[in-house]
């Protein structure tokens, strides 16, 4: 069903939402983030909030019931705590969307309806999650408040896949420096600011640490300079992600700061790849976390080849009870 | 004034309150934390949110107006962000209250009330802050919308100082034997979940990367589950806070796959220091970051002193514009 048909189906039966919910787990949560960014700086009115799945679970907010939307999130589907959650909304009387790659998985199972993303494919496929729940909270936002660059919105969902497959196109030379230099570095940290925080955060715990094995840590660019950024020396391994968007400025103070002090510095810029050429201005800043998603995918890819440590080498995951 | 009236006082000139930021930088963001986790937890209609001072000032929420009420919070009061946030919100004609140890400081002079907390004096001290904004999260509440144990958090704030002040006077000998053990390693890992998902950032990225240069990450231990405990092996160092409370199960799942692995593993823990016998059931999960931040406090002078590296010393903050 169209992402408009599914809100407009929930908007008949219930036309006084008053909270969102996104809920998910590592990865998925982190895809969720955008859309969670996206309706908590544009609603006037409704509520949103974004969970991993067990702490919804075991400490489920008062909020959540008959008047609220819970989106749940796991790409096989069959995440148990993604999907204990998705069944908790369903007992409070909540109206459930669950988004995954898998059709007849338990979580599309314990849900009012169900949004099925690609991931094969290619490069876009891979962003469809991200895409998809952004889209679901736009047209949330726009069917119970109105959101003035909704047009902005449809225009940008529609053009964001043709602009990551020709950006991942460019990006393999540099991807393959990147691997080169970083490929045994005992730690690596990764940073950026607005909807692309969250990004950062899945490439430090995701690709780095899960499936490479590298040490890593993550945190907003807005708070470098309140913590993290004493760890700063000649040669210490950052990437920064900087957007296109209103939150460029933090991006920049950070970039600054690690140059003068001859950081090891990886700048993945949504700039370089041209984004705003596609997407209108008013609503750049939450197609940044797609496009850069994408690159950095090609970056594990090299890093991956180069450390001949296979991206779906695991030594726990799927291989025991835990 | 006495919280109580701040929320009064506000509540008589603005009846209609619908949504509360929270915003900060730092070890003050992370501070914020519990009362965003409580409000979001158990508020029925308000919206709530946390944003890093700069995020707010460069893509400000559409939500901030005159039905807003905006917390700002700085320990010296002259974080410029934090300053520039409250001076924003200030402008947007929301209720600015600022939470800080500085009473003549900008941050006080650009807002409609000010809360000054300790410091200085002790363990208990340094938790005011924390303890006085979620008395401000229950104050606005209870004021608009009643929460049924309001009087357990209120007997709750009124025990907390002296449970801080009795668990870190026992607190040393097991700091002595972490600092010890963990002295030279290359990089620490922190993780909890709950009310003290954000004590665990804050010990991450202040006591250790600020202010002992030693590398780190943190995460949720939700999360722990779907990426980084893939970095788990034989003596990876961890520090896991165990919550006494609903997310506890959390807790106890991460530390049943650490100690399987053999990871090098401190565990500080509220049932050790009988949390629950002075803080009632129905708000304990509340009071563990309080109470964890302040045993963390003694952990890491311990460490500063056996690695010979001051809290108090930096490299670039305090010492440099940037």
């Amino acid at each position: 069903m169209e992402l408009s048909k599914i809100i407009a189906s929930i908007k008949k039966e219930c036309p006084d939402i008053t909270s969102v919910f996104f809920v998910g787990c590592g990865a998925s949560k982190a895809e969720l983030y955008p859309a969670k960014y996206f309706f908590e700086g544009n609603a006037k009115k409704l509520r949103v909030s974004l969970y991993t799945a067990n702490e919804f679970v075991y400490a489920t907010p008062v909020a959540v019931n008959e008047k609220s939307i819970v989106i749940t999130c796991s790409l096989g589907g069959s995440t148990p705590e993604t999907v204990a959650a998705s069944k908790k909304a369903m007992a409070l009387g909540a109206k459930v969307i669950a988004v995954t790659h898998n059709a007849n998985s338990a979580l599309a199972k314990n849900a009012h309806f169900v949004v099925v993303h690609g991931f094969e494919a290619n490069y876009a496929a891979k962003l469809e999650k991200m895409t998809l729940v952004l889209g679901l909270a736009t047209e949330i936002l726009n069917q119970y408040e109105g959101y003035e660059h909704y047009d902005a919105m449809i225009d940008g969902m529609s053009k964001i896949y043709d602009v990551i497959e020709t950006s991942v196109a460019t990006a393999v030379t540099s991807a393959k420096a990147f691997a080169e230099s970083y490929k045994d570095e005992p730690v690596i940290y990764v940073m950026s600011s607005g909807a692309t925080h969250e990004v950062a955060y899945a490439f430090s715990i995701c690709l780095l640490m899960e499936m490479q094995w590298m040490n890593s840590g993550s945190f907003h660019d807005g708070e470098f300079f309140h913590g993290p950024f004493e760890i700063v020396d000649k040669d210490v391994p950052f990437i920064l992600l900087m957007n296109d968007g209103r939150t460029r400025e933090l991006d920049a103070r950070a970039l600054t700061f690690l140059q003068r002090f001859d950081a090891k510095t990886t700048v993945i810029d949504s700039k370089d790849f041209g984004l705003a050429s596609s997407i209108d201005s008013s609503v750049i800043d939450y197609f940044n976390p797609m496009l850069i998603s994408a690159i950095l995918r090609v970056y594990a890819e090299q890093l991956a080849l180069l450390r001949d440590h296979p991206l779906t080498k695991r030594r726990y995951m799927w291989k025991l009870e835990y």
